[in-house]
């Protein structure tokens, strides 16, 4: 146990219940896995927020995406005693031939003055636009690169899932980039800088059929951070440890004077979601200096260990303050919790 | 049936026992799907050849790149009754947890006067090049934009297939761009030229774990053929029809008044390879005018219904004359064939 986190006192700082649902006959199921920034001198987040319909007796009920609604979403309920409605798969309802969600995923604000206590908007900051997003968008890194911040994000279609790109300066107007990378693949973050004349991403390809690889970390290059090349794994999962089914990055590397340091994923084939480091070159980002043997964060705590999918910690957002670095994540699969690092910590244990 | 094919009169064009192994001690196994083009007034195709070593009593042999060597190849015995070693997948051995292919591609050139009547050059012409490539380069196409030839194939290794790109002038001297789509991908194909101010790509992303989406076609756009983004799915399999299992982009699309034509192939769930035909708005080819309802060539004779696997018609390789095109494909993985197409007919199909 080399668990080196300062857990909030008082996590997890955010529930479901502390969250409205979009629209009247909704409920917030999970919350899940925030990006993380700063902006005109608050802590923001930006939250995943899966939400369901009420249970209606006798009905099955999906929640839709539809631009035709003032809140872009539509609550369908199909009779379960209809033959032509396929509910085999609880997560989703097969009604002639089209696939419909259970629950749903949006991206959605909340700030706080100490970066301990947040307030949630109202409403979606962010749905899903289009088919390529009809069922959702998930799990939102924010990359700051001088003033225009930076949004990647796993967008969920009918023809799989892939990472989505938005960027904004006022979080009011938004640019949408369309697909950068093509599914299977998420988890992916931006550097906030440039490292000699490129861009740099990281990037989750999910293991494909044949079996040939797995869910492992690489690194792509960009001139302009919408079209994406020089593929490179830099990172495997590792049979027999803590991160050996799969691994994926977090938020945007931090620099630091030893390199890159990535706080990533990793889990077991148990589904057990821990935190590990990657240091990076400075100047090759595709060279990985050192990486964690054993995690520096794992599940303990009851808040952890139970919820709606229990044993997972993921990160994808952070904010850096000097030597501490805070840690904000999904406790499993529920709710929003936040923990501080020291740098130097996390550096001790890469020697 | 519509094939309307017209098959070269003595198919096939090219046999296994027609190309020279790449070093002694070495048997080519199949000859596959060949990139086409035309270079200083003659045809030439870059086949794919794969190779095993020959059989040695009592051992499993596998073939490995290693450029230690002069040939760039080397050839590796393991005792089948060692203990160590692993021999349950016929394609690999492993040996000490590191896995060893009994057969490797490389892509090799053959040119000819008519564009019937092939010579072999005696020597692979590029072989996989570094870890992402360590298990061979397949199925390459092969794009002229003005002077410069771009060659997309699968590069296939430990963590992976995914698309590599190298390009040339002079098929001479070769300059490699590194991994230009992530895995799991394949089928990736360039447009000839610009379309408004971008290039254009035609890919294939394989279906991932979770079995959201499909194997379908997809498009992406670049503004140096290097960095791409902007995916788009345009073509998904189609259940109980001949292309219901997966679909791949052939070679690069051929310009027609009517839009651009591409030749694609899509299987069933038996493997059952067929052509069809899409065609793609001239200004905006992520919009697709039209596609076959039925394979406008399908494995009707001996030498594509029987081979190394039967009943399989694999094109990444065309070239243009006038009406006619002449589409140089892979017959039942084994050899390699020619037919015609009246480019009129085809667009006569998609009405």
């Amino acid at each position: 146990m080399v668990d080196i986190a300062k857990r909030f006192s008082h996590n997890p700082i955010l529930h479901p219940r502390d969250v409205k649902p979009s629209i009247d006959g909704l409920v917030v199921e999970c919350l899940l896995n925030p990006g993380a920034f700063t902006f005109q001198g608050k802590t923001y987040l930006l939250l995943r927020v899966a939400e369901r319909p009420e249970s209606k007796e006798g009905y099955a009920s999906a929640l839709s995406i539809d631009p035709n609604q003032a809140s872009g979403l539509k609550v369908l309920h199909f009779a379960k005693n209809d033959p032509v409605v396929d509910l085999s798969d609880p997560r989703s309802i097969v009604h002639k031939g089209k696939t419909y969600l259970t629950t749903l995923s949006h991206l959605r604000l909340a700030s706080s003055e100490d970066g301990i206590h947040f307030t949630v908007d109202e409403k979606p900051t962010l749905l899903g636009e289009g088919h390529q997003e009809a069922y959702g968008i998930e799990d939102c890194r924010v990359t700051q690169v001088g003033s225009c911040y930076y949004l990647t994000y796993t967008a969920v279609g009918e023809d799989g899932y892939g990472v989505g790109m938005i960027s904004t300066e006022d979080w009011q107007h938004f640019t949408r980039h369309g697909m950068i990378l093509p599914p299977p693949n998420k988890d992916c973050t931006l550097f906030a800088e440039k490292i000699g004349d490129k861009y740099y991403a990281l990037h989750r390809p999910t293991l494909g059929d044949g079996g040939l690889g797995g869910n492992y970390i690489w690194i792509a290059e960009s001139p302009d951070q919408l079209h994406w090349g020089n593929h490179t794994c830099i990172a495997r999962s590792r049979p027999g440890k803590w991160d050996s089914a799969r691994v994926g990055a977090g938020a945007a590397p931090t620099r630091t004077s030893e390199g890159w340091l990535e706080i990533y994923h990793g889990a077991t084939e148990d589904n057990r979601y821990c935190l590990g480091a990657l240091l990076l070159d400075l100047n090759d980002p595709t060279k990985v200096i050192a990486r964690s043997e054993d995690p520096i964060m794992e599940p303990t705590t009851d808040y952890e260990i139970n919820g709606f999918f229990g044993s997972v910690i993921f990160t994808n957002g952070v904010v850096e303050n000097g030597d501490a670095i805070t840690v904000y994540y999904g406790a499993s699969d529920l709710v929003v919790c936040g923990a501080t690092f020291s740098i130097k910590e996390i550096l001790d244990t890469l020697r």
